[in-house]
This record gives structure tokens, sequence and C-alpha cells, in this order.
């Protein structure tokens, strides 16, 4: 059963994964909250065990299931950070990994799932040859298939990144995540809502991928289509799980821009001198452009990640 | 008198610039811990106001000096860093400041520097020219000259970066810290030396522009002849004072190839997410030169800066 997970259940889960991730640090610019007359404190799971939050997820789906069903291994369908997430916490788990990742995958993010000793499967970057290619692999091999997002495990594992922000900073007024299949987004909102009702809890979608925000103003889910966006780690669709999540805890879901994508990427390169990819930048450009909006709040912004090709840098 | 400054004088220091400047984090890296078989700290001054180290030393220079005296305001001549410190340091010591640089210093620098709302004087890229301009401009102006390293409340200001870094980390037996013109190494070894005279201290230069190993190797000062390295910060030479500091405090000097500052460059920015400029990467690259005399060691390396021209980066 797909029960959405509670409060508690997120705090059960920090207490668990907590020996095996990092405790991400929360960094601040005095340039950013001149800039934006808001008080913005960043979460950088860009400094998370394989360069993203998903490590967190991953280690719980693996922590969470009896090791017998656990021996024939794990497998997944991933653009890039649940693969690495998943193939580093089999590896150390000591179980085999079999991924299946689209052809069009970045080399950084296929480097370090190889990296991690994992079998890949390439296939199509279609959601349908994802699904039939990793079907195959799991009739074959009998591995435990760990959703990217549609999985309860998952969720709560994601969930501990806003939970370990909170118990540091308890007086956020506003949280923000970004938002591509949802799993960031509803553990982070269980969290927030579970920590003090009145956090507002904000979606940060691009609007080249906009299915959450359209998903969540129609009150009916809406698969992306075609979406194109320079925030590879947000082309995924909701779920009914996630989407049931983010219905009943999220505030609001902004889009921005794909050069207000590109903008808040590099002014974050630039001024606070950490590397972040594309989706970790959508909730800086979110505040861009809307300032009104966040002026003189106390954001929690979660960057969600910081695995980029530098041969292939999208700003320049 | 330019006596050498004691312990005790950088810990007044640290105690005067506090307020002031950033406490920097210190972030390790298990990849790098693995591949060296070192325990690797490293000091983040990417993350100093202003993006290096120069802003302790800047700002120091301005805290001790006589308020009448700095009226008139402070000069300077830097390719950079040490440029864009003074000149925020005069903005929030509301005085102004008078900025020679040379006209080929990276734009980024340059923009960093205007936005302080310095006067920036440009001159050719030559040691001669910088002086002949920079003091015209004294002649005109009587601004108070702060030169980047040959300077010893700068000297002092560079070396609380060290005292921050051993007051947390006790046990290091071992600091790494670039050398150009010789402030920071300076600094640092005064710091490292006398919190514990046991610890190690080295100084990584790049073999390009090898002035302070050839200075320290055969007793006697030997400028730089046409310097040629992408690690911008450490084209200068040492000075009488740094000389003589470096000569009694350090243990030894490490050269390594611009092959390698762009590897150990690379390697950082990928596996920690951390913006270094190429300055920074001099203490990892003499690490992955020298495997052996580092293995086993608890090492400190500070990584001086984060400046770097996005548009014109080394490794691409």
């Amino acid at each position: 059963m797909n029960k959405i997970p509670s409060f508690e259940d997120i705090k059960s889960t920090y207490k668990l994964i907590k020996p095996f991730v990092n405790k991400t640090p929360v960094l601040t610019s005095q340039t950013i909250n001149n800039l934006t007359r808001a008080n913005i404190f960043f979460k950088c799971e860009n400094f998370q065990k394989i360069g993203a939050f998903k490590y967190r997820g991953a280690t719980n789906a693996i922590l969470s299931l009896d090791k017998k069903i656990l021996q024939k291994g794990v497998a997944t369908h991933s653009s890039g950070n649940h693969a690495a997430a998943l193939a580093l916490a089999a590896k150390i788990n000591k179980i085999p990994s079999f991924i299946v990742m689209p052809n069009n995958a970045p080399k950084i993010k296929i480097d370090a799932v190889k990296g991690y000793d994992a079998d890949i499967i390439f296939c199509k970057p279609t959601l349908q040859a994802r699904e039939e290619t990793l079907q195959k692999v799991v009739d074959k091999t009998k591995a435990v298939f760990i959703h990217p997002y549609d999985n309860i495990n998952v969720i709560k594992g994601q969930g501990t990144a806003c939970l370990e922000f909170l118990n540091e900073f308890s007086d956020l007024d506003t949280i923000i995540a970004p938002v591509g299949g949802g799993g960031l987004i509803s553990g982070t909102s269980i969290s927030a809502k579970g920590f003090n009702k009145n956090i507002s809890v904000f979606a940060a979608e691009p609007a080249n991928a906009d299915d959450a925000k359209r998903s969540f103003y129609s009150g009916k889910l809406i698969p992306s289509e075609n979406p194109n966006t320079i925030a590879d780690g947000l082309l995924t669709s909701l779920s009914d799980l996630t989407f049931s999540i983010i219905t009943k805890n999220v505030d609001a879901i902004f889009t921005c821009s794909e050069e207000s994508i590109k903008f808040a990427m590099r002014f974050i390169w630039e001024r606070m001198k950490i590397i972040i990819e594309p989706s970790s930048a959508v909730g800086l450009a979110i505040i861009f452009e809307n300032p009104e909006v966040f002026k003189n709040k106390n954001i929690g912004i979660i960057l969600s990640g910081g695995n980029v090709d530098l041969d292939n840098l999208p700003f320049l």
C-alpha cells in the first residue's frame, strides 16, 4: 500500500540513514540577499554523496528492504543522479545493481555509475523504452526495482534533507525545492509541514517542463509532453503518489524560464563559488522572477545537486 | 621597520579582523583521500569575502592604520584579488581606493573591483609599469600604498586563515599553501610554527613561476623572469620580507606542472563541487605529483580563492 508517509516516518528514516549520508552544509550569500531583499539559506545537497540528494532516498530504499529480498540486487531506470545513488548504495551494501540509462545521459553521470560497479543497460531516451528495458532486466535478474520517486521509502529518504535543514535553521518561513518527478518536494513538504504547519512550501519548476504546475492547478495529473529544459533532472512527470502528496502539502508551484535558470546557475557559481547543476538553480530562479512574493522572507532553498558536465556547460 | 610578525601578533590581528571576515568552512573529500592515501582538509578561502584570502590582509592593513592617515584613501597595484579586497575593505571603512590593474587582468576581477566603487587605473602588464603608475597615483592623491604582500599588516592578516584552520583542526601535521609574492605562505608559516613547531609547512608553486623555489634553495632572492602559468595569482616574485620569513619557517617548496594544476583544479570542481581558481589548485597538485611524500599524512591545504572567468576556463 502506498500510504503517504508521516513526519514521524521521516524522523525514523533520518535515524536509520544518518550514519550513511553526509550532513550537508548550509551557505548564505550577502550579495544574493541584498539583490533579492530576502534572507536566503541554501541547503547544499550538491555536497551530498554522489553529488545529489538522491543518495538519501536510495540509501533508505535499500536499508528498508529485507536482506533476503535484496540478495538478487536492485534495479532502476534514471537519467542520472538516482542511478549513481542506487549504484553506490548497492555497492556499500554489497549487493549488485542494474541501471537502465537513456543513451543521451550526461557522460559525467554515466561515468559515476560505472565507477560504482553497476551493470549499465542503455536504452532510447523515452519513458516507454526505459520501462520496457527495465522490465526485461528485472525479469532476467530478479533484482528489486527501486523507482526514482514513485516509492515510499525513496520519498522518506528525500524528506530527510529538509528535516536536517530545519533542525539547524528552525525559523525558516518558506521552503523551496525543485519538482521533477516529485520525490524531493514530496518528502520536503512532509518534513516542512510536520515541523511547522505555518511554513510555506513552494515547488520550483522549469516552464518548459511544467507538468507539476498544470497538474497542481487543474487538480488532475497531467503528464509531461516533450519537456525541453536544461534542468535535466526535472524532465520526469509526477506519479499518482507524488501528485497526491503535493496536492495535500504544497502551497504553490512557480515556474521559471530557461534564461532565468541559466542566470541563477551562473550567479550561484560566481558569487557562492559552488557548483550546482541546472536543476538546482530553479529555486533561486523563481525568486528572481517573482521578487515581490519573496521579499523580506526567511527562505530555505534546497540545492538538489552538483553533477554537471564541465565540457558542456549550459551558460557558455 | 619590517620586523617579522610573531604568532602573538597574528592572534591579536585575528581578534581585530574577526568581525569583518568570513569564518570559512573546511571541507574534505573521501574520493581524494582514497586516491592520495592521505587525510586532507581543505580550508575554503574561496568562500572568503571577495572570493579570496586577500580580504583578511587588506582588512587588517586598513584597520591597523590611523584614521587620519587613511582619509586620503588607499592605493595598490594588483592583478586582481588584492585589488578587490582592498577596494571592498576601503568601501566598508568609507575611504576611497585607487587600484592600478594590468590591462590583461581577468574581466571578472576588474568587474569585482568596479563593483566596490574603486577608481581603477589600467597599465601595461609589467611590474615596472605597475609601480610607475602607482607612484603617479600616490603622488597625485596622497593615498596610502598598501602593497599586496610586502607589508607587515597584510602578512599578519593572511596568517589568520591558518590560525582559524588550526583552531578548528588542531592535529594537522602538514600545512600547504601556494606561494606567489609570499604573503599567504609567510603568514601561514608563522601561524603554523607558532601553533605547533612540529607542523611541516610546505609551499606549493607552479614550475613555470618557480622564483620562490629557486630563491629558497639557493639562499638568495631570485626574482621571477617571464613567469607563464595559468595560476594567475602566483605570477609575482618574493620580496626581501617574505623571503626572510619563508627562509626561516618553511620546510620545503614543491613545484608542479601546468597539467597537474589543471587536473587538480578540475578534480576539485568535479568531486568537491566547489569553484577554485588555478592558484588554489597547486596544493593538491603537488600531492598528486609527490604521493609518497604525503601518504598517511594529516594535511591542511589552504584553497586561496575562487575567482575564475567562467567564459575562459583553463581546462576546457
